[in-house]
């Protein structure tokens, strides 16, 4: 963990560039072991900086080092959900999970890890965070919907479409990613229509939704 | 905690009554109660014995305890989908949806604290016997379907649904128990009927399976 006098790292840095910079590098050591199999001087050393420096911006040391990127990857992953309101509402659904699972092809290990549980560095907060997300997500699809006062229902069928989305994230992770991701896209988009379609049997709301989507399409 | 002589816990109980007696007690604690809010001292009371004794079948306090009771919980649930494969298949899936919302319903407080994680005693062997109901209830489905060699389209199907009823519970506990479990549960087979349909678009092997369900209804 020697500094290194030749890396970008001793480039003068404001405090936010550096704490973006060791972020980035705890994210992506994140992104490819479980939390339990990095250490903060594995993080010192992607960076090309001291431990006693990475100590310095993340004093709590790994768990709040963990919380701080997860809470910036879950930002990202808000962000891919927050789609213009323009044109037909399925393509862009569509285009919303092109971006959520160039997410998690990109994150696979640390996706894994986080929302299979179990990991000794999660807590009720980092849980907290990962439920934001799932939140966030329901919140935009139902704003895309364009449905002023969303009946149970309706917010039931949104929300388990979400969990499912995530199960299908981590058993694609698990299936070596098969199928295509243009294929697994187009499968849940088609999910999505299928699963409104049975709640609209028993809810107007839903019923009248369809209908305008199908006018739409 | 002073023994009450009066109680029933004094009759001379078997070890395997002794410990299935303490298993009840506090599965019945936990339903009710996060398990960080539930002490040997409450399991003791509700068992009408004392402390000590709870120590002596459980030596290792409250975590073993809370996974013992998990574990007895988990084989409760993995019977429900073990649901004889005789006559049509959805209404197969009914019954077996009818003892797991069962399930739910009774032990609701101690369901949602163990699947939404974030419990101070969580740990990867829980997530593991979590993780084990998961997998038993997606193999009592695919041996239902009577299909030889399930592809991973037909699998991923299976586990996306089994997810997605999950989360219903989850949000059905949070939303007062809406709507009646009746519905609710017609409401899952249905989904569970489109989702098929969706696959066999994409699937030959899930195409066959929705033509003989289809002759079969």
């Amino acid at each position: 963990m020697t500094p290194q006098a030749a890396t970008p790292a001793y480039r003068r840095l404001s405090v936010e560039e550096r704490r973006s910079q060791l972020l980035d590098a705890a994210l992506s050591l994140f992104a490819h072991r479980a939390p339990e199999d990095v250490s903060l001087d594995d993080v010192a050393e992607a960076a090309g900086v001291s431990r006693p420096l990475v100590y310095r911006y993340f004093p709590g040391g790994k768990q709040q080092l963990y919380e701080a990127a997860l809470r910036s990857a879950a930002e990202e992953l808000e962000h891919c959900f927050d789609e213009p309101r323009e044109g037909p509402l399925l393509p862009r659904l569509a285009r919303a999970l092109d971006r959520y699972l160039a997410f998690v092809d990109l994150h696979d290990a640390g996706f894994s890890a986080l929302l299979q549980g179990g990991s000794v560095v999660e807590t009720s907060r980092t849980t907290a965070i990962v439920d934001g997300v799932r939140r966030a997500a329901a919140q935009h699809i139902l704003r895309h919907l364009d449905v002023a006062d969303p009946g149970p229902r309706l917010r039931m069928t949104v929300r388990m479409w979400i969990t499912a989305v995530e199960a299908a994230s981590l058993i694609w992770l698990d299936e070596d990613k098969q199928p295509p991701l243009d294929e697994l896209r187009d499968w849940l988009v088609d999910q999505f229509g299928a699963v409104l379609s049975v709640t609209a049997r028993r809810d107007p709301q839903t019923a009248a939704l369809v209908d305008a989507l199908a006018a739409d399409g």
